[in-house]
């Protein structure tokens, strides 16, 4: 692997303009070790040529990667998990996977293989970590360093979960949240609630919440959550729970850490702390995917996926020159419900010389990208057009 | 791997109705050594566990793999290749594949690079082999004895030969059928026209044919037909021309064999021949994919796939008793378009007993399965509900 091709990677992973702005922040090494390390064993089944390894709990997805198909391969898809992977004898008799479900009129455990025969339904989503976009903020958010590519776009099938709570009577009275706690056996010697991947989102989710099994076609993969997780469509990533083990409907939020402070939107240099806003819905956000460097003159293919996070995308442009001037693109293929993502494209003759390509998404209720970012101190959920803007040379 | 599993994948690749039925035709002898035969090489990145082996060519989908979340992945995608497959330096750099456009005012070569500037589609189509139900012919046609499981729906992006044409001036006049060309390497020592895959479609295909390069978000395996193939969705797979070199406009069918005396519907007996129908536009079918075999008494999930071929599938009912009577089944999750299967389920109250579980789709034009079989030769375009039942015990 010679520099060359670690400056592409680099550019790759950050987009053009950010490579330049975050060039003083921090050296080469760390990104060029990662470009070396293996899949770990528990993802060695993924294809390492589209992923970037940051460390064993963190795999993003190559931007150039993702392609105009819509269905983010399993293969391809990024991996984020906030504790190590449970062990694969889990999925070893997945319907005997058990669910304690609390906070409803007749709270019960029930197996997978219970959960299977009271309803099913299929969803596409864009599942996306919170942190993605870090590398973008200026400040030096600590955590992985995600450009784009902390987000895929997949088909899932399981059971609504408002089925479940019919099933078991309904809600118990006063309920405001669904509050998931995940499988993960804890590291030792640390106090569960500071580690405890527990998460409470507001019970509107419930319209839209699944437990799903089955990814892309495929038994849920023990590194995406099997055998059975929490899906909660247009939520960030944290909040869809794997190997999830109790849902709980409550009055309040969970205390555990991830929820307490962890995953809020809180100013530069801050602490975290339960008043601030939570990671839960995710907003209207693009960005483009090809070309990311070079193009030949002529007539180019502009290509890029658009989504509008809790509600459907609807339009998308495209401007060639930073932003003064925009283009309507268009999207391709079908329609797979508002909690997917849309490739779109846009072919346009270019002449040899230096362009910055932007593209900017507009939810089904007018909400648009904005330019800039919310600089907040662990770098979440950042969507504006600018910093993911692509510098693209034309010869 | 013991005997009960042996017998079980007979079960699972014939359908327990069929099992029955062909259990004079065939020993257990072939499928028991299918069962024990690994992946080939090419293909060893599939997921053996979701595959029935029938050669190195054939590859099937278990019956029991087919899930609820639309896309059949690509690992669990069955295989059906007509002549070897092409050294992988063919997807070295897929950029640099050039295809032959004839039949067109202005024929030229085309680099697939050229071609991902043009325009892009994206299409959703089930991809289904000729002779997918083939086992169930009691005549016992030659061929693979596919169950059901040489069918997938997947996604395919692509540029649509239809812009192709028009970027090369238009048809030459008189132009009825688009033939195109594999690019395998011929076996040595025989008549090229004997052995190569060039099939005609009539024009009308050109209204959703592309050349597609991406499948499920992956960069089309050589498997699959990449760098490039023609996919012309709603006709069956042998129309869709894998590692495609050319693409011709024609006023004549080709009399490559595969077209003039192969895949061509005729009565048990009779050779091959022009005037016979040829395997193009797929017929409405579905089928049930679970319970197989056994259920527990109590509220049961019963599921399976259903699409109309070159139609938008409409309706779906299923039927417990073998075909007395039928209730209307729900299609689950988003639909991807005419040309894509849908996921059905229907969630039903049994007591313990013998239960002949049917599935039978209508596509939007009121085309509904026909209940018995067309007898032909090789065992084409089977769609019959009954030869498709599955025998279900619920204890």
């Amino acid at each position: 692997m010679n520099d060359t091709f670690n400056l592409q990677r680099r550019q790759v992973l950050l987009g053009s303009a950010g490579a330049v702005a975050s060039a003083s922040l921090f050296g080469f090494s760390p990104l060029s070790l990662a470009a070396e390390m293996p899949l770990p064993d528990y993802v060695n089944w993924k294809h390492p040529e589209a992923l970037i390894v940051h460390s064993a709990n963190t795999l993003e997805t190559r931007r150039e990667a993702i392609g105009t198909s819509i269905v983010t391969s399993n293969e391809q898809l990024f991996v984020r998990n906030n504790l190590p992977t449970p062990d694969a004898s889990i999925v070893a008799d997945r319907d005997a996977w058990a669910v304690s479900f609390q906070g409803v009129k007749n709270p019960r455990s029930m197996t997978l293989g219970e959960l299977k025969s009271l309803d099913v339904a299929t969803v596409a989503s864009v599942l996306q970590c919170s942190g993605n976009g870090r590398a973008f903020f200026p400040h030096g958010a600590s955590g992985t360093q995600w450009s784009v590519g902390a987000a895929g776009c997949v088909v899932w099938s399981g059971v609504p979960v408002g089925a479940v709570v019919d099933a078991l009577g309904g809600l118990d009275d006063g309920a405001q949240y669904m509050t998931s706690t995940g499988g993960e056996v804890l590291p030792a010697g640390l106090e569960p609630k500071t580690v405890v991947v527990e998460r409470s989102v507001p019970l509107r989710a419930l319209d839209q919440a699944i437990l799903a099994w089955e990814l892309n076609g495929e038994p849920l993969p023990l590194a995406h959550g099997g055998p059975l997780r929490l899906v909660v469509p247009g939520y960030y990533g944290v909040n869809n729970i794997k190997y999830v083990k109790q849902v709980a409907f409550t009055v309040g939020q969970t205390d555990a850490k991830i929820q307490a402070s962890g995953y809020r939107i809180r100013p530069v240099g801050q602490g975290g702390a339960p008043d601030q806003p939570s990671m839960w819905e995710m907003n209207v956000k693009s960005w483009i995917t090809q070309p990311l460097h070079q193009a030949k003159a002529g007539r180019v293919r502009i290509q890029g996926v658009a989504f509008g996070g809790a509600r459907a995308v609807k339009g998308i442009e495209v401007s060639l020159d930073g932003g003064k001037d925009w283009q309507m693109a268009r999207f391709v293929g079908p329609e797979l419900g508002p909690y997917a993502w849309r490739p779109f494209v846009l072919f346009v003759e270019l002449k040899p010389g230096s362009y910055s390509i932007a593209s900017r998404a507009t939810d089904a209720q007018g909400a648009m990208q904005p330019e800039g970012r919310l600089d907040n101190e662990r770098g979440y959920g950042h969507n504006g057009w600018r910093d993911h803007a692509v510098s693209l040379v034309v010869v």
